[in-house]
């Protein structure tokens, strides 16, 4: 009996073609997240399982962690998220790092979902972190960041709205209408779907749940429009500090009193991207302040804002608004040797590649015509005819396998046309 | 009770400036192997148990997986080595594929070790893999690739010594002694430890498992020194060959009929790449031919040969060998905000980063002093102090916090000293 070759459920294989879209979103985030003085950083795979049963959420740890026993009797869990590590790190280090501390890394996170779009059990994601900052500036920079990332990757301002919020804000609101803890959570529940919903259905659900007076809140348009007193509040007051002043840069921020965020740890500010696709008006990925988990692991605790930008959802908005530019093959000639001149031709290889040209051979003993066909299908634009008299004369003959135009040139002028690093 | 900072056993956190290694080495890597026409592909972190039990040995399979029964109930393992997703994925695609076909990944891998020098829990790992070529060439490209890494990270060919062997051979040894397969593994087993033996403990080994006939053939200095009538073999001539035309372009490989190899998928040439340490000569990485791997799953087999490349065994070489550069800091400079600026700053901070110049602010209240201290504590080498009356001259001053030394900048001097894509 053979074995299957599917991935596993919900995962996916990368084939070169499909590598090559993710290197270049990662390349651009990368780009964007250092010219903003953010360092790369990375953790094990595998974290302690108390990790997250400590302020991951309830949905997460019961229904979607990969969790187990190691050989040794240790339970562990492959990462959900990337804050509960980066928080240890941080913690770990305490007093050595400086601060403000920006630290970025591009992990895989698995949870055990049911596949579908813009879901699914393998992603990578993008986080972001900034350390050591509690007044509004370090919010301002990372939504401003993530707004760059976008335009980066081609998007207009049009394309997407960030909508922003404060979990103190909507404390004060539990307790202007007192709400118990437990109402507080369903009522944070609700809001949740809010944009999933029509203004109908989520009424009906805020009266069902007898959460009536949180209604005029959720419908407030603008922070001024809040219920008093909340709307002088100094939540209020900061929030909208921080709409202004991200508006004058350029950003698309708006106030959104329905975003509320899944995980427990968030603590003031927080925010989502939502992607204007038509009438679709989908999140794709936010954050927020979060300033008490490095102090879960027993150090003075650090102020906090970071987002995660997952490559599922990024990927299908750049689809979506056709930003995915064509990605050539890395490999830039493959070398079709003619006759036995394998060894022969290695000086010249040599020389090609170590000056950066990338370049894949065919010496097989297949027709010449054959040799080309599985060049092209190969996905490489140009061959590079190398045979005896070629290799005595110095001049190659060089194909562009998309216009059938040939050239014949010398090493020097293959590597000027190729090089990437002179 | 407070969480503990400390990573999963036999696993590492990488703060940034460890990243940074592995981003050199990894950029080298990638730099190499795409001179030499490979693509990069990569494939989910967990796959189906079975994967692994087909063909990667019983050691791995038994003491080291990390497997697991998912919430649905399939049995799944984190990946210990890469071949089998790869030989997998060839599958999936056996006649859509372009032959030869030039594939490489840098995944992470897991294995339940007892953490030690140079073996850890969570190791990344180069696999380069050529499929198509049932012929010496894709042996020799596969070595010599292997070699070109190596010198690009600054080795001389004398720091090290490729060994190579023949699993054909050995099986031909096998015959001529007459050994059953149980006693070959047996055998296979005590010759996989002679390079970390005394040539009197390897006796003695062999000696108590009684395969006295086999000492002549592992003490043979050369091929043609084998015992006969293995010197004469087909694969003993194809082996010479290859070791030859290594020696020609420039590769330090020879012959040691001590390589095994631990995985059963191995069907011809092995090799193994040996540190030249003083007296230590440890085995750092390896590979070869695997012909039977991608028929494992229901399609016609592909020849195929490849090999792995751990990261701890890489850095430690590079260590030893002092062969790792000062890697700076990504961030070239540290903005420090002088008075309330940080709104009139963003255009400047903008345009620095647009045109590729990684910038940090620092925008907290502390004291000037305080600042430029933490600016060097964070690693960044240059400081650049930003307020009223510079925003208003558009001169900046530019401090090289290594050597004190400051200047007074435009914008577009400062992006000409530092931008990497102008």
């Amino acid at each position: 009996m053979s074995l299957p070759t599917q991935p596993y459920k919900g995962t996916r294989d990368f084939y070169p073609e499909d590598k090559r879209i993710q290197k270049y979103m990662f390349a651009k985030l990368r780009q964007v997240v250092e010219s903003f003085g953010y360092q790369e950083y990375d953790a094990p795979l595998l974290e302690p399982f108390e990790v997250y049963a400590a302020k991951s959420g309830d949905e997460l740890v019961n229904e979607q962690l990969y969790s187990f026993e190691d050989r040794g009797g240790r339970k562990v869990a492959i990462r959900p998220e990337m804050t509960p590590s980066v928080s240890r790190m941080v913690a770990g280090r305490r007093q050595e790092l400086a601060y403000p501390l920006r630290l970025y890394s591009i992990p895989n996170l698995w949870r055990y979902e049911r596949p579908q779009r813009g879901r699914l059990r393998e992603h990578w994601q993008l986080n972001v972190d900034l350390f050591g900052i509690d007044d509004i500036s370090a919010d301002e920079e990372i939504i401003q960041m993530a707004d760059s990332i976008l335009k980066a990757l081609g998007a207009d301002s049009h394309e997407y709205v960030i909508k922003v919020n404060s979990r103190k804000l909507l404390k004060r609101l539990d307790e202007h209408i007192n709400l118990s803890q437990d109402k507080a959570r369903q009522l944070y529940r609700i809001a949740d779907k809010k944009n999933k919903m029509t203004d109908e259905q989520f009424k009906q659900e805020i009266f069902e749940a007898g959460l009536d007076a949180s209604v005029d809140f959720f419908f407030a348009a603008t922070i001024d429009k809040l219920p008093a007193p909340l709307n002088e509040s100094e939540e209020a007051e900061n929030l909208e500090g921080l709409i202004a002043r991200l508006n004058k840069v350029g950003v698309n921020a708006v106030f959104d009193p329905g975003i509320v965020r899944g995980f427990d740890y968030y603590t003031d500010i927080i925010f989502e991207v939502y992607d204007f696709e038509g009438a679709n008006n989908r999140s794709m990925f936010g954050g927020g302040r979060y300033d008490g988990l490095v102090g879960l692991f027993g150090v003075e605790p650090v102020p906090t804002v970071g987002f995660g930008m997952g490559d599922v959802t990024l990927q299908n908005f750049l689809v979506t608004h056709k930003l995915l530019p064509e990605l050539p093959s890395e490999t830039d000639v493959t070398a079709i040797l003619i006759g036995d001149v394998y060894d022969q031709a290695q000086g010249a290889l040599s020389g090609l590649r170590e000056s950066g040209v990338n370049i894949a051979v065919d010496a097989s003993d297949r027709k010449l015509d054959s040799k080309i066909k599985h060049a092209v299908k190969s996905g490489t634009r140009y061959a590079l005819f190398i045979g005896e008299s070629e290799l005595s004369s110095g001049k190659l003959k060089l194909r562009d396998l998309t216009k059938g135009h040939e050239d014949e040139l010398g090493l020097k002028e293959i590597i000027n046309k190729f090089a990437k690093h002179p």
